[in-house]
């Protein structure tokens, strides 16, 4: 079988101390976070101030992934896990579209994140408005 | 250092043939391609028919991920992977909002997805339009 490892390109340095203090979704929350991209991957950056929109993947550290289901919060309804976005799943990736605040040398300062500090950081991808929102209205 | 092995749920059964043939971006195509959940994570499908967007995270087996600098389609600038979509990037995870258009037992039929038949999947989440879209206008 092809091997998928992950490697880590930077990590969360300032965000949520702990899961009970991040918001449900990044989005709904407004605390500035801080994401450090290591020095070997840092050549990466080039051109990311060009975006005010990021979509960062992650790897949710802390949570199982022998869960198939799952409540959405507020819900008393178990659904399957790929139908919600709970942090527990078979893969533990997050995703967030976040707004890039700043950008200083090799680290990122963003608001919209919902990981804690030491979130090992995996992806960082430019967030296109015509590919990542077409057709939605 | 933390270990972080990702596991195929499933594959893409039926979409581009080549790399050569796939758009640029998912979202610019027509395609109606097929994603086969593997059955022992099909019980995690349970709920996702009630979305009409779903994000496909998928492993770009076909990538080299020794790339930090990339030159955009249709630009003669290169610049760090992160700030563009290459699919040749230190951890090769492709990401596509696609539409749902059926979905049969765990086989689900979508269009918007840029991959090629054979790519494994690895993380299904539901689009969320006032996460993932908030406040773009």
């Amino acid at each position: 079988m092809i091997k998928m490892n992950l490697i880590p390109i930077g990590e969360v340095v300032d965000c949520y101390p702990s899961r009970s203090d991040a918001p449900r979704q990044g989005a709904f929350g407004d605390r500035l976070c801080r994401i450090r991209i290591y020095e070997e991957f840092a050549e990466g950056l080039d051109g990311l101030e060009r975006y005010d929109r990021l979509i960062i993947l992650y790897w949710l550290h802390l949570s199982r992934r022998n869960v198939l289901k799952a409540k959405p919060p507020g819900s008393e309804e178990v659904r399957g896990v790929f139908s919600t976005r709970s942090p527990e799943r078979p893969n533990p990736i997050g995703l967030a579209v976040v707004r890039l605040i700043e950008m200083s040398g090799s680290t990122l300062a963003v608001k919209g994140l919902d990981a804690v500090t030491g979130t090992p950081v995996i992806d960082i991808k430019p967030f296109l408005k015509d590919v990542d929102c077409r057709g939605v209205d």
